[in-house]
């Protein structure tokens, strides 16, 4: 999907934007296909153990157990047979190439077997032996890679736990979670650098009836890396939601092709990114030695292709179950029916809290719900009242009622303990459930607590169910947050009216910086480098009095602190004058007469909102651009808004009101507001021409920005860029 | 315990400030005594059901499985016995009064029965039938109370599902809940005033294995609050931890009552007050008819008493869990092992986020865990690595190591999915479960995915046992927040130099205001109050130009926007002609000239940090006071601290340091610290004159504030007072 307009195509500039960022770009030209990886024809087994409980006998003891439909080569050069099958001595001595190779072998025999892997042909190569990257050793790692290349093969790991498919029963892994039971071949993935992390989550997730048809787990990534494999799951029809585990990325060329082909194919994805902490990132960056990265990036990476970001491993699980339903509310409006007003209240509560609306019931419904429910409080929450209790039935209907009210867009029934007593709860269960094509269509969650053939029965009907009311709240919130993900967040328009480029070197002075970014639309105030004080003199009678003087040059970064400054300036000797005290300060501190540009002349700003624009080159994911409000709201308050760059003018509109001082431009106690339009353009005028520019800007620091009542523009008073060296 | 100086006793005061605040008082002279509620000897049970099954049967059918100790009597007109119990025909028949009586007839019948239990002396009746003050039936309610009070009987509900003691034994409740089970008399207490949310928690509690021994359902709370209960069951020596579920309060005295003597003993509340949203408050008030209150008030209060505030029901039992072990953080640094380097930084991410810290390990700990687990990574969070996995017992010796490490305040172990499989998770479970001596004292909470017999053994050995890597972090955390309840927050001592008293009458202008705040303590710039042009003349020439000119009455609320503050006059003729215009323009804007008092003539103040300095009288809870940053700090982005006044200059400086923009007062950019001490001191001074006047004050506003740097003091710019109506 690809929006042009005035020569700027957003997608290819991000894209290309991420490659000069980028440290490292794979190969963008060809989809990865793992369908070999996942549903080999043949697997061999290298190192295989005997013992079934041994680690390295676990993948035979798993595949023999879950009836794997291919074949199962173990490799042992100690014996006849493995677990029952017939054994290889060596690698060499298999009878073909299989698809999939899997090494246990202790970390000294790796390289060998990597190598006569790479030599028979094998497609893919999954290395559970630890002892590379994560404790060091790249080197050794590295060459893994190197042998695998020459012959085409991709390695997956090492210190991995492997895959599984569950729709064919391959479970090429030591996931010892595995031993609790196989999984499901339902419409959800999982992908993880963890293993532990991994296989934990699947467990979890298989405990709460979800099913994970594919688990990958990429340990180190030497080769494979998570990104490649979302690229794969995007293109898969059976799969709607893909769940991942992050540590940090060292391509993050392939994680983004994966997202933005996840967010092109409507699969709905849901992150645990690590190392949000400074202890925790540290950690991060040393158990895999990839680069953790700053969160704020990531929080800007994941947001622009509508992935989810959670917490925790009970949230990812949670919200995991609620988009495997596959039902996506259309709006954040929600309709509560709870047979207890306290816990009616505590959804409320919690929806308000993550955005939802909980807004008063239509009369026509409430007319309809009076009458079933007539010892209730017929108020959004809707308090059923103990009493309905008599009538289970009703409850049932209740909630049909309020499902079938569209200006709700999802609905949560709390039925508590209910389903405890059966003489109440099986009559509720039955109504609902025999009800429920009555309730197609329509996202319905239960707050419930019962056994867990209840919970599957109201599953089984299209509830979604829940044992807790503030986790039920977050699923809602999640899936009201993810239904946005259908590539239209890429709608919003570039404004830029042409392109500029900054010239090489290393460092701009303010005033060549202020000249380059008003050739790319950002505004600036009409201004003067003057190198004489008669030109001071001169420059400051055509502006208009009163003029602010700034010493000028490229390595001056902080002019007020060497007092080079002079504001007010209201005549044309006082004008001359200056020029000459600021020439002086900037000698005084330190900086040669050759590296002094001159001297700006400027008029002087009418007050207005003083705001701050900013861009990073993220060293993964290419430049990133960031909104906050002056002073001190950005630095103390972090309240700021960062997004990838660039950024069309819808979406630095959203930045703009994303933050907390957001009323402030808005316009308080009446006051007008500011102008909006022309702010959000600059912003996404900068994010352009750092996008552009990718390859040469290491950062710009437009502070402050200051922005007039609407209709009046705005201004950049200072800019700072900092070129890459060449 | 008091704390006294200068003649300010903060308790006492407090508690005076409370009073005038609070609508109602109750009977503060008098612990409730509510032994015969919870360990009747003799129950009646009026309008039995034979019916076990059916609400009013149910009662009956708990109370005999149960084996309650004490006599069941059913009272039902129509029959000669129930549920195989002799009935009586009405309660006059009864063999003597019993010490509680349970009424759960038709709601018209209710008065009646509540009448002829008076008549015959029961101690408590517990009214479970609904239709009364939370449909709207107030003056019903009031005549069962009326009833009550005259024959010193007390009164549960009505609307409510009674109370149980997993102890005696005694289930007065209809919970349907109960039908899975009764509960075991463990050292936590229930009370809620929502029956259904009580009993669905404590269903959830007992789950987790949690001995719930008391639980007391208020319902309506006509009579017996929520307070009382609390208060009784904080002198019980067999309860630690206090659950409690509230909508609002009606009588905030007898619920401050309680919180403070639970304080006093050491006892851990955690609460979930909900009606945190406008909808929610909204639905709360009307639930329950009782006063939602303000959220920000209600943060206050819980707060003051060390009460945890847990948002969801699924935080308020992991919490309970954990404050039942009785072990409590001294600090907040916290050691983490993990057989998961993936969790392990998912651990340190979520403790980094919620305040604690995650220190690197001590270097004969590294040493001593290196040696034991030569694979992993000594950093903390330490990752064992999966290799430890072949070694279980070195975990368990890591993790004991990490124990005894005292610069750790607590510690978790992840083991995740180790327990799944036996011949790993066995050996780690022996190992640790026969050295709890060794981890006595200490603790140590467990992350892990097990059996519930695991579970069991873990929890039997002293460990704390988590299923999620967020929730366990989540309970420490809280732990760490609740170890502080111990009475210690009021040792902050008041600085009030003495008292002071405003005048009657609704308003006070800024200069009376100022003055009123001066003599309190609170630093106000030297100003004159003058009612001519010679004088505003002469008041400059003293004071010194340029001064400032501010048009004062007790009516003018809004001095800018009538144009009625003149800056910058810097001469007396200016002062002269500006003292004229502005009392033009208060009467121009409609101020009779009598009702101006004057103009205020004051030095200009130096710029300084504007903060702001409030106080409102809740009418629940007294006056409360407000510190936050000036400007839109406060009003934008909600930067501000709340706390029930008095608060002493440790509390107050406490508040300081809670705002996000806190790091301005500290001082960014090398600037040096604002002069927190004459801060602190000016809102605790501001506090304990507000609530020395609570019955005459309404609303205080001191905005701006300006604070200077160390050394240089502060001064309120501008004061608002505005005064109950008589």
């Amino acid at each position: 999907m690809k929006h042009e307009r005035r020569g700027i195509d957003l997608l290819n500039l991000r894209d290309k934007a991420r490659k000069a960022g980028a440290a490292k770009d794979g190969d963008p030209g060809r989809r990865p296909d793992f369908e070999r990886l996942l549903a080999p024809r043949t697997v061999a087994i290298i190192g295989a153990s005997n013992n079934p409980d041994h680690l390295a006998g676990l993948p035979i003891k798993f595949l023999k157990n879950a009836g794997f439909v291919g074949e199962i080569w173990p490799v042992n050069p100690n014996r006849e047979t493995v677990q029952g099958l017939k054994s290889y001595r060596s690698i060499a001595d298999l009878p073909s190439a299989p698809d999939a190779a899997i090494i246990v072998v202790p970390a000294p025999l790796v390289k060998q077997a990597t190598k006569d892997c790479a030599e028979l042909g094998v497609s893919f190569a999954m290395i559970f032996s630890a002892g590379f990257g994560e404790s060091g050793d790249g080197d050794e790692q590295a060459e893994l890679v190197e042998i695998a290349r020459q012959s085409g093969m991709r390695l997956l790991g090492p210190n991995c736990l492997g895959c599984f498919n569950s729709e064919s029963r391959f479970y090429g892994t030591f996931a010892i979670a595995l031993e609790a039971g196989f999984h499901s071949p339902g419409n959800v993935a999982m992908v993880s650098q963890s293993g532990a992390y991994g296989e934990q989550t699947c467990f979890l997730a298989r405990e709460r009836g979800i099913g994970i048809r594919y688990f990958v787990s990429t340990g180190n990534e030497a080769d494979i890396e998570i990104g490649e494999i979302i690229d794969w799951l995007a293109g898969r029809d059976e799969i709607d939601v893909i769940l991942a585990y992050l540590e940090g990325v060292r391509d993050s060329a392939s994680l983004l092709r994966g997202l933005a082909h996840a967010q092109e194919k409507g699969k709905k994805v849901i992150f645990v990114k690590v190392g949000r902490s400074p202890t925790g990132a540290a950690a991060a960056a040393s158990h895999t030695a990839a680069l953790a990265g700053d969160d704020v990036v990531w929080d800007a990476v994941l947001r622009k292709y509508n992935v989810y970001r959670a917490r925790s491993t009970e949230e990812q699980v949670d919200i995991a179950y609620a988009a495997a339903r596959g039902l996506f509310p259309a709006g954040r409006k929600l309709g509560i029916l709870s047979v207890s007003g306290g816990f009616g209240i505590q959804l409320c509560d919690a929806a308000e809290e993550m955005g939802l609306e909980v807004p008063p019931l239509p009369g026509s419904t409430r007319a309809r719900l009076a009458e079933l429910l007539p010892y209730g409080s017929m108020e959004n929450p809707v308090d059923a009242s103990g009493k309905a209790t008599g009538q289970p039935h009703r409850i049932g209907e209740s909630l049909q009622v309020l499902a079938h009210d569209r200006s709700y867009d999802a609905v949560v029934g709390f039925i508590g303990t209910l389903p405890l007593v059966p003489a109440i709860g099986k009559p509720i269960e039955q109504w609902l459930t025999e009800a429920k094509d009555a309730f197609a269509g329509r996202l319905v969650a239960l707050c419930l607590i019962g056994d867990p053939e209840t919970v599957r029965a109201y599953e089984a009907a299209g509830f979604l169910v829940f044992p807790d009311a503030y986790r039920t709240i977050r699923a809602i919130a999640a899936l009201s947050a993810l239904s946005g993900n259908t590539g239209e967040r890429d709608k919003a328009e570039a404004s830029a009216t042409g392109t500029a480029h900054p010239p090489s070197g290393t460092a701009m002075s303010e005033h060549a910086g202020k000249q380059q970014l008003t050739r790319t639309g950002v505004p600036i105030l009409p201004e003067r480098l003057v190198t004489s004080s008669e030109e001071a003199a001169g420059a400051a009678r055509a502006l208009g009095f009163p003029v602010v003087l700034k010493i000028c040059g490229p390595d001056i970064l902080h002019k007020s602190e060497i007092g080079g400054v002079l504001l007010s300036i209201d005549s044309e000797e006082a004008a001359a004058t200056g020029f000459e005290l600021l020439i002086e300060r900037g000698m005084a501190a330190g900086h040669a007469r050759e590296k002094l540009e001159g001297v700006i002349v400027a008029p002087m700003a009418r007050a207005g909102i003083e705001t701050i624009l900013g861009i990073k080159n993220d060293p993964s994911f290419g430049p990133v651009i960031l909104f906050g409000m002056g002073g001190i709201y950005s630095e103390v308050m972090k309240d700021f808004a960062v997004r990838l760059a660039p950024v069309g003018v819808d979406e630095a509109e959203d930045m703009v009101r994303s933050v907390h001082a957001w009323p402030l431009l808005k316009g308080i106690r009446g006051e007008a507001p500011a102008d909006l339009a022309v702010l959000a353009k600059a912003i996404s005028d900068l994010s352009v021409f750092a996008a552009e520019n990718a390859d040469r800007i290491a950062e710009i620091d437009i502070n402050p920005f200051v922005v007039w009542k609407q209709g009046e523009g705005a201004a950049a008073l200072d800019a700072l860029i900092t070129l890459k060296a060449d």
